[in-house]
């Protein structure tokens, strides 16, 4: 059955925003190394770094029909996530749907298959996550559904659920979750300072961290380099 | 057999530079969503848009006597079209060739295979489509042919077809067809450019494309989202 | 057995310096077209060209114990050399990992496997080459070795190999043969000034290079392109 | 947290025997098109058709800590479903671990990295589905977690859930869909018989499934194909 | 436009078999090494050995609708020809569709994507050459053309060309030069004989093919193991 | 330049029959899960399990011209190692060239390239380990080397060293360690005896290899599966 669920529940925007700040190597870690996208999505320009709520799209390869069907269920702040639901590189999505997105105040998309326009997009500093840049059209003739949970390049994503987006890749944090993984992620950041100033002082992380006692007891020796070679 | 064919028939140079101020997206459209290289040629930096006409090049692994061979066929205008036998990603290109090229007029290289020298390219604004970048050094022993109709990435071109490149990926329009193609094109941006506007503006596709209808009728249906999750 | 050998000997840092500005491509050919890693080894922004002595670090998949262990390894000018043993995109290196091995000298990191906090790492300037950009986090449970002979991204790297790096990809030249082949390369370019003079001014390859006759010689016949088409 | 969660709910065994009898691209389409595996999947002999109910595993890239953990939750019927947290091509499991499952009664294993010792897998008859077959070794070193959900070669598994695994690949259906699906199964397969007989006697699936009238509509033309060529 | 092409014309059978008991190794070897599809299409079970005449199709990613319009095309002793337009790994054809192209006499189908039931085909004795085995299925929506010019899987195919599949993969022919390859082909197995005689008597290739002075022309020399290692 | 090392150093014949005898998984583990090749490296039949000594052969891609000269270097028992300079599918070998090397006693080839003619391989039991089955030829140009130190599939090759292939895949021996890896392969498998036969009669590895404890230790807990789902 094709759906389209409306009205969905969104974190507080407050809350992504702070996790946006933090970058998604920060959140992937500190709320338990899970939730990220497969390394094969990659953005269509470097610099970028947004958070927002998931709209997400489940829809047939090389259709998309359920894009423009999504459009409608957006809203300010929030990332269209899009599925298909077998492998396509098809460039589903190009410059005049993102002045659609825009118009809406969408932050960006997340696609696990084609984009073009890129150039456009990237004059526009609209931010596109996905697995491969291809002007290969599409057609609109299949439904599919939006809102229902979906498995974006490997990661599960429910409607609502805060995704993170930066250089490094994308990464979906539950909207129940999201508070607590702030929380985290701050924690994580206090920490991380006085180690950075530690290391760029000259300190080892064997002896930040207490590493050395633990190589030597599961047996690591060290040599000198022999002679000759 | 290897053979070289001259004084090749070539697009009109006010038709090329129609097409490529279109840029790959919507040449590939206006021509029936037909003509593009698999989405592994990239750009070795991005921004740059041309076209010219097809000089192309049948060759072995890893071996680019016909390369040097096929500098004397090119015009100004023209683009290198290269395409292996069998799989390679030797480097078969760098920057001397880039100098010999630039010297006879020629616009870019668009090549099933490896490109090296990437830096100096850059610099010099020479533009090359490839599937990767590679150091690896060629021989030259084996010939290949000339202007002879080759397949690069998926994609039939005969000598003279006019390319298109830009950051979506390389599109290939056929001599005979390029003014129609042209024509699609104007067309094409004529009609996007009011529904940009409209879209602009904050008004859906599923309105403007007349979907809403089309979707309802094949099953599409909407619902709240349950409590809970 | 897991070991860390101290003290390795290094190549000449004039050496390793004149390796480096002539770059990766023509360091390669210099040393008779060996020593490339895979292209699959991409840098994380462009334009950096680094030459160092291998620091090598042979580790298990997710787990970065090792590179830890290998910081107190490196000094002024070194480049970190990481091979896991089998295949893995883990981001087993960041922005903290980054200000130790600044805060040692060390110019830069060649991984076949995963990075990342890309975006800290371009701000620094720290240049990685890296088979992926990848947030997921590793493991500090189980040993490796350091400065043992390591396969890396198909290429034999020995502790104390000169690394050279750039846009073209990565190359290496054992620690033994290094002046020899910066003496190539000096031979090499100086050859290449002359012909590019040539070649910019319209002389052909083909001419320059004697292939005319080897290609008659083969077979290679030049005909008019046949009417019709 | 690591955690193993026992007495799992499994679904009745007749019910996953009838799914089973029917085979993966018949549970696929009966449950609506959802449930796959990726193809990447693949058998380690031709000709197995299993069922059976999921025992999850989520475990580190190249560490087996967690099979050994899970055989224990294993009841006769099951199959085991392994999903690293990040790629993996480690051979996880061989004969050894074979032997133990069979002494358990589990009839197969499907994991989304390697395997080994297909020989002597082979040799048992225990049918594994794999994305490689390689004899790299794993360490024992770091927990994960035995039936949690976890995402396996692209699709959500749940403990307990109903595993069809045959030449096609490997379907999931849900523990609470499996009656339905199965009935679906039956109505599509009752379907099947007519259209079967009537194909093999030379009638046409354009005509059984009323084709023509849909593609004269969408625009198809018939032409005798041109003379010359 | 989407279009069918019918009466196309065929290759006299009589030439198609005897290009078929050659195999793909020699045909592709007689008619100058070209006209081989890429490697990455592998038949369903070994040992299969067959020519046919092309019946092309090109049709969209994962929507079958054109298969079931070619089937009325095809004639005793064809090969279905099935390229999508852009990348598709979706199962468009399984058991059903088989009985029907073996009711019209049909001989093995060639698909750049993916195949299901391939347990059943198995049996049948229906032999695939496919990129993938995949359960995933298709739509019917969306029109293509049948015996129109396409490329599949990086060779160019048109309607009636000769096809040959083995268990090397799948050579084509084109139609009018079938003739003048089997005689090609006849020629070259007379001559493998003598040569696969003296080889296996002890006679080494490079004194029958006289490669010895070609070897010591181009500077290989010969050495001693040396002592040590 | 371009050499043929003659007269090389092999492990006892005993010894590499013993290897062989054990089979790659359990070398593998024996020598310290070190000197596997990549799991690309596929049997072109199931069931074939040999051990030689490695006859080395570096060669450019889509030429083998040095397999014909390293013919000459090989004896009874031998396995021909073969790895192109950069990436090749091209079929290097096929049966003529196995009649060759039957004649002169070779055992089985390994290829990081392509093979062609497996089914006539396959009717001769010649086992052939590939990246690849592809049809296409190659040329006999440019020189390489025979009994160099070579890369294959990712792993370093010597001449002499002990090559063991089975359906797990392909593990070097280096000449010198082969007995000591016997050794250690001797009782690797004894121990394995008893832990199998516990394993078979339902006794568990947890409890054999003591992991529960150490599971505890680094906090793995067990719950009851909630009520619901």
């Amino acid at each position: 059955m094709s759906v389209v669920y409306t009205n969905i529940r969104r974190p507080d925007r407050a809350v992504i925003d702070g996790l946006a700040g933090h970058g998604v190597a920060t959140v992937h870690e500190a709320q338990g190394r899970i939730g990220l996208l497969a390394p094969t999505m990659r953005p269509i320009f470097a610099g970028a770094r947004i958070g927002g709520a998931a709209v997400t799209v489940s829809l047939p390869p090389a259709d998309n029909f359920m894009i423009h069907i999504a459009v409608e269920q957006c809203q300010k702040g929030d990332i269209l996530v899009v599925a298909p639901t077998s492998y396509s590189d098809a460039g589903y999505f190009g410059e005049l749907l993102a002045c659609s997105l825009v118009a809406r105040g969408v932050v960006g998309l997340v696609i696990d298959a084609g984009v073009r326009d890129v150039r456009d997009l990237t004059a526009m500093r609209f931010p596109v996550w996905s697995k491969v840049i291809y002007a290969q059209g599409t057609v609109k003739e299949t439904l599919g559904s939006v809102n229902v949970p979906v498995i974006c390049a490997g990661a599960a994503v429910e409607a609502g659920d805060a995704v993170i987006a930066d250089d490094d890749g994308v990464c979906i944090v539950p909207r129940k979750r999201a508070t607590e993984v702030l929380t985290a992620c701050e924690a994580r950041v206090s920490k991380e300072a006085s180690v950075r100033e530690r290391l760029s002082r000259g300190e080892l992380g064997i002896d930040i961290y207490g590493m050395r006692e633990k190589a030597k007891s599961r047996g690591l020796v060290y040599r000198e380099q022999p002679p000759g070679g």
